[in-house]
């Protein structure tokens, strides 16, 4: 029950696409994403995923289509649907999701697949 | 798959204490608050409730402690703990909880309980 400041939160981390929990609430959490680039195709196909983006610029396409985000601005990606983050320069998006979903759903990715449930 | 703009949600309204659904997810909703003054204490059985500042500063009272944040800042209520929610002037806050949760918890109060699940 203490306050959480994203500013000071978004300020311990500097990697790119390693998502860090800062609440949980109901089974979901509140993760902070740090990204740059573009992030593989994948699905979550038993997990909505919600973007709401905090700083910069965050792409969020989808096979048919392509939604931009700047801060303030948010998405729903429904469970199922295939997607791809990006952003050409380094952008900050806090991600609601159940706990426990890997970042790169149905794919595991070297690179970019991510520890999950590191706690900031 | 639209973008949501905060922004332009909350210029859709007016009104204190009456949260409007702007996006669903996982039996989440996310709603808009616009906020002045102080609501009645109450409690959620059931869910915990996340509350992120976007503008303005928000009190979040526990029988306890009380919690001040301002834009970007969040505070988890947990199910079944008291709380009192205030603010001086009006603040625009977000609040992420399950799908059907009334307002004023396990308080029916004829002038803040709200009509659940108003969308804009």
């Amino acid at each position: 029950m203490d306050a959480i400041r994203l500013e000071e939160k978004f300020g311990l981390f500097s990697e790119h696409w390693r998502p860090k929990v800062v609440a949980a609430a109901n089974g979901q959490e509140l993760k902070l994403i740090k990204v740059q680039g573009e992030f593989p195709w994948h699905r979550h196909e038993a997990a909505d995923e919600l973007f709401l983006v905090w700083k910069g610029r965050f792409r969020v396409e989808f096979r048919d289509r392509v939604v931009v985000l700047g801060p303030g601005e948010l998405v729903v990606v429904p469970a199922g649907a295939e997607h791809r983050t990006a952003a050409e320069e380094e952008a900050e998006v806090l991600c609601f999701e159940p706990a426990g979903v890997r970042n790169t759903g149905d794919v595991i990715d070297t690179e970019f697949t991510a520890p999950n449930g590191a706690r900031i």
